[in-house]
């Protein structure tokens, strides 16, 4: 008997402390959202320290994310995969900014608490996304965790750029750290 | 209000195309197995030219997996990723071949169709495998057919062997490359 179904959730907490009724024009607001739900998985106990959001036209919200991957038993579901999931299950395209006729609408943008790892840099290849804003540096990560980056192409910007993705770092960087700090001095349950 | 479920499902058919009970002890009986998943997806119009499986103590099949990407609307969603995903929720682990604690057991082995696009090559690295046999190279499946397999690291199956994933290219490789040459020349529906 073969095991047929992946189910993942977003915590019910995330629900909560995303307000889907405003915009988020800057850069700055959109990292600012993706901290906000790092450090809201550290003190939920839902998961590890990173948080992601998919934003659409009108710098609105279309989906959040944030790392499941030991409470739901994924390897998958870092912040930024979940975020492009529920994105996509959302809109009901495999490319979040195109249909599957091909035709195009956005910008939209993931703004994530920290540079994507190796997994996440490959989802991000092909998830439809038109920019990508990144808080703390995988340096970052891996100076204040346990976490490892991965092996990343060399020029892993220029790839992205030259597939169309925008990339800005260090938003807000140091409110980025600042929760790999908390985490990783024990101020939230290890995942 | 935000989207909150990820939910992605093996096409029915492949619950009847694989057998279960018996055991897949050479690399070319693991291989053989992804090729004929890979086969049945375009076979049966349920997603890309791709198969996947994970195989646990034994050599017995713990998990498989096929492209669905269109249809589910989701661009996670390869083959090597729905065989990941399953094998974590049905063993209940977010790394394959070790439980939470860090007790290990195995040797687990993925098998697939094709080298892993710069998606899956990151997923293979946190997923929990052993060792990772291919079919069809990166190189067969752009001459092939459309689909682009992305950047990887210039030294990837060195980065896997480090990380103590032993790799096995060329494994039925021209049955492999027959798969996607029918998909390629419109012999499946186009995901």
């Amino acid at each position: 008997m073969l095991y047929g179904q992946v189910h993942l959730t977003l915590p019910a907490w995330v629900h909560d402390a995303v307000d889907t009724a405003r915009t988020y024009p800057r850069d700055e607001d959109k990292v600012t959202l993706a901290i906000a739900l790092s450090r809201g998985n550290i003190e939920a106990g839902t998961g590890g320290p990173f948080g992601a959001a998919v934003f659409g036209p009108g710098d609105r919200i279309v989906a959040a994310g944030v790392n499941v991957v030991l409470p739901q038993h994924s390897s998958l579901a870092h912040a930024e995969n979940m975020a492009y999931m529920l994105a996509q299950q959302r809109l009901q395209r495999a490319r979040i900014n195109q249909d599957d006729s091909g035709t195009r609408d956005g910008p939209y943008t993931l703004a994530t608490s920290a540079q994507p790892c190796c997994q996440c840099f490959g989802a991000t290849i092909w998830a439809g996304i038109d920019r990508l804003l990144i808080g703390a540096r995988a340096d970052d990560v891996e100076a204040l965790t346990e976490f490892d980056e991965g092996p990343l192409p060399a020029d892993w910007v220029g790839e992205l750029e030259r597939r169309g993705i925008a990339v800005v770092r260090d938003v807000h960087r140091e409110g980025a750290r600042a929760v790999l700090a908390a985490y990783g001095s024990g101020g939230g349950r290890h995942y």
